[in-house]
């Protein structure tokens, strides 16, 4: 897409890249000749020239290029390979290939999005305990409506990271893939269920039950799970930009921000790019799901959707979390401003329920409790 | 919507009906009151007026009318139970009730979802035990590529199965929803997370670490698990629909599926209409994804959209389910024609592999190992 | 959906109800044996008894009910008929029939959903002339950047309301649908294009060039407009819901609005639910999207999904409309505050660009000139 | 995405690539400078310094990396465009160039898409008419009904893509866009509505009645459009993957198709990256809908969604058609498999509607009539 690096960090952008899809598929190509040998239905000598073969350069764009007489990027690869390796891919189908290339590619990118899900779960922490007495107003249908801490509204922040980071590092782990034409692994005879499990050793990827070939659960629950990341960070991004209108003012980005004509502005750029990765991980996400109705033992059309919309999902959530997590590590809170924009009317409700609150933080019940509770969470997650 | 009763079993419409939503905001009260009643915020008959009052009768569609006034429905509600009992709704907020009642209808909802993924689990196993045999051609892009087994086929979306049973059983369980006007419980003083354990034990659902008035992660996740759901039911009917094509005949549909002029057509009505549902909760579900956004401490619309987006996630997952464990258990297969059907094509590669296969079931690898295991695993998660 | 009274006007929620569509199979069925009738394929008598069975009463939900066994309302509707009259429904197929009452349902809620546009350009319109004056901030990434009017926000509204209004009126009119068993008209022998010329003629739909059972443009188009129109109130309702924040408390809306425990708030209900409506609105049309790639002559389930998501698509975005019609018809504007929370800043690129600008009126430009561009339009367009 | 070659032309992939859309950009810059000059705004020496800096080469990726820090890759630009020439930008804000570069990105994508369009229709007018008396069987619910002819399926795909290119002619044509800081002009003080004019016109692109920074209706109409099309190419995808299943053999795709181990395979290919493709230009339309709100005068988030998504729109919507335009153009069509295929049961309706039908070619109705209306529309619309 125009102007990736604003959105998505180097690294993420590199992790699901041509490249990196290149990369896991030589893995996937080398483990399943290592696996082989081990089991002894292929030559030691056999698998070590597949190894080799996989040393190789070879270029991700002129492989798609090629692949569009067959409709993929692994049987121009395999090709190649086989050159120098007769063994290569044996007894084996594109699909498990692309598919444990996937697994590959989540696993790696998901490090990174999960390093961002952790810096942003310290940083909301920080807030959260440093701000645990910084009274100011809760908003409800954007007015204000009682008064609350910016300690506990981080520390609810801080809850959904938590809750995101557990449930990603599980929808990461998308399983080894290992089928051949027809899901069968007809072609490795008897020694079928061997490979496969030495396989998935090798990559140190999970074995499936059975192969997963037109079984997507693993990856729209993955891309769901990105999704509601990215959502979650887009959450977090809209109370900031909120939070920083001209006529709130309670917080500021440290992220320069500035207008060339107008020095006057301080715009909410991570808060802003946050949410615009948050759409386009939904919108990838959306498709993994739609793409769940694949038919027969291959899709025509559904699988091969897969394959940029993983990659964009995996970016676009990075992108989102990344752009929060540096925003809130490095935020700029207003204390003041807080208190003195808090209305009168916050208190209106207190005496009915028979509190004698005659400033702000006299109404603020489990506020501090919650924080407590939130942190203690952390503490234990961490 | 028109003619749902084509799509959604009648319990599963009734439990996600304004009468579902109005009885379970109604428990929601009764529980408040009750758990403040015994964590001594209100009296014991104050409680017990609030539980007379909500055994009232009330109209939803009258309730909602009368909630534009003030963009919900339950601050209708709420007057009219307080003219019989005072302190009904004591220190909540609209949301704390509207989230609850949310639970309870997932919960009962679940129940019946849970069913129909529970029966597709059973005839799938069925199918896959009986026809672990029954040789068919694999297709792969829609074309044969090696032979398979029904058997196989029908242990894979056992698996997809199980495997979704698992995850809605944890899925549907939202916490309880507590926090008073800002998420600070601040009306309830100091007793507010008493009251709040109290609140979750009365209803049986899970007590939040602090109110997610704006943290929707549960939600979006259960709208995401139906969406994946019933697009797995929607992969197994798209299979049916495609081995019950005229020039494929393997299977027929139990379902009539007559037509009142062309008495040779057997139309694959389960398969078609599980498909249409799977593509509405998948809708349903994006909403509630796109809805994690909510701002501040409750969101001006986004929140307002869950209500429709998760029942309509919940009728239509629970539809797909249902006519495919319809269709799947009354399923006619023809062994005959799956075998007839077989091109020679598909033992071209045997020979390649070293393997000698003369006919189709010469030629199936791991296919009987790999309905064991799925067996095995259906063993066990009963 | 639960509590949809909230959301879509009475007479909108009817247009779109299990009773409109029935009517409108109703009228087909009436109007294909007229059409008949006339072309002479029928008798008069056969069609005037076809017409009295039209007449009947018949109950929507048991339809579809019974209809589960066929997969549609239309054949048991087609079987009551012929108890009474022969002919009804001849050669014709139930998709005809269906169709053709989408296009009916889709003319009759459209002209209500008109109308909310009609109103809401009349209520855009009346506040650009009137605040033509009323010097405001212009906000860019929520920060205050120069000033602008209130005319001009409206003014830009008013076009964008003109704009979708012209889109609309040309979509709401999908084609009348005949083509028989499978699109050949085969049932009619050569008088088929005759009768579907009278058919069309007799319900006053145009004519298609050929059957378009699965050639679903205009549905998808009309979907598309409607989630467009509906996210257009949808940034209106944004602006609005944004001015009225008790910290800016430039705008309030008319309706009540009110907390019964915090009496300081305003909250800003129409604009709330219509942004609901509008991401339904948006989930709908998204189905309706992809509902396009429907097999061969009828789709087992692409098309059985557009029955409900059109009807959802008119109602939502009708109710997103209506709000946003009866929430600016009587918007309460602040003057006073829009020119005292201008902040001093808003003046600072003037200078750069040679002009002198004391104050927030001088540094104005073409702002009311655009007003004017604007209302000429919509003096043109009327 | 990984391995885009597979799914879109090189020559649309570059149409919306960071250098087309920095190009997009520069001229965007240098029309304004132009426009200025004439107007008067700033001297013909200025513009031409402009022009010059505009002739420089800039680096997309770099811009893009610098512009983390504003959160847009124009700023940067700028500064470095005002180096050379500084009046350049003058008067005109980020968005102005950045929607005004989306409508010459489209524009120019457009060309592409539009000629994949033509491309397609003639290659279905030439199947429409070849195969006009082609019998086959015509299939509802993937059964067969009655009979059809290819040319009759051919033609009702040829009044598709005829509409899809009226339509999206007019939907690529995005207009210009200028407006400044808050979409008044003021830094042109009374000359803005004379620069925007000549803006428009120095860069052949329409003028808007008003600014249209966040009424964003004809990015997302172009999206609809761009997400139908594709769609509409999906559709003639799933017929074709259909008919060119083993079982049924009517047509075969010219693309290679092959499987190393599988000689007797044919796959697919076009079909399949055709949905693919399809799939993920809706998802990026849904994008481009859901951004139609946008706050104020310029969106925090919503907006920057755009670049990416209407890239994609247009890659992958051009992706699919032109899959679909090649696959058309050399496809094996079968007419003895057609004719064998049909199954006795589609005359079966003949006898009750008084024809009598001895083979299928005696029960086709309108069928060649609607090829010739098919036709004739293409000739008046070429």
């Amino acid at each position: 897409m125009p102007f990736d690096a604003l959105f998505v960090p180097p690294p993420l952008r590199e992790a699901v890249s041509d490249e990196a899809w290149l990369r896991a598929l030589l893995e996937a190509e080398r483990a399943l000749a290592a696996a082989e040998a081990g089991v002894g239905v292929i030559s030691m000598e056999e698998a070590e020239a597949v190894a080799a073969a996989c040393a190789g350069t070879f270029d991700a764009a002129a492989l798609a290029e090629e692949g569009r007489r067959v409709g993929n990027p692994v049987e121009p690869l395999v090709r190649a390979l086989r050159e120098g390796a007769e063994r290569a891919h044996w007894g084996a189908t594109t699909q498990d290939m692309l598919d444990t290339a996937s697994a590959l590619v989540a696993r790696d990118a998901g490090v990174l999005v999960l390093a961002e899900l952790g810096g942003l779960a310290e940083a909301c922490a920080t807030l959260a305990e440093r701000h645990r007495g910084t009274v100011m107003a809760a908003r409800t249908l954007l007015q204000q409506a009682v008064p609350t801490t910016f300690g506990l509204k981080a520390a609810s922040w801080l809850v959904g990271v938590i809750h995101m980071r557990g449930r990603l590092e599980r929808a990461v782990r998308l399983p080894a893939q290992l089928g051949g034409a027809g899901g069968t692994l007809a072609a490795l005879g008897d020694r079928g269920t061997d490979v496969l499990r030495a396989y998935a050793e090798q990559l140190g990827l999970s074995e499936p039950v059975l192969p997963w070939h037109t079984r997507r659960l693993p990856v729209a629950e993955l891309g769901s799970e990105l999704a509601v990341a990215a959502s979650f960070a887009g959450k977090i991004a809209l109370d900031l930009a909120l939070l920083a209108q001209t006529e709130v003012g309670e917080v500021r980005e440290p992220a320069d921000g500035g207008s060339s004509t107008m020095p006057h502005k301080r715009n909410p750029v991570g808060s802003t790019l946050a949410r615009a990765c948050a759409a386009r991980a939904r919108a990838a996400a959306a498709e993994l799901v739609a793409a769940v109705e694949q038919e027969h033992e291959r899709a025509a059309g559904a699988w091969h959707v897969e394959w940029g919309a993983l990659s964009d999902a995996l970016a676009f959530s990075g992108g989102a979390l990344a752009w929060m997590r540096e925003t809130i590590a490095g935020l700029e809170v207003d204390e003041e401003r807080m208190r003195a924009n808090i209305s009168p009317g916050v208190l209106s409700e207190a005496g009915r329920f028979g509190i004698d609150a005659s400033e702000p933080a006299d109404y603020l019940g489990a506020a501090d409790a919650f924080v407590s509770r939130a942190l203690d969470l952390y503490a234990r997650e961490r």
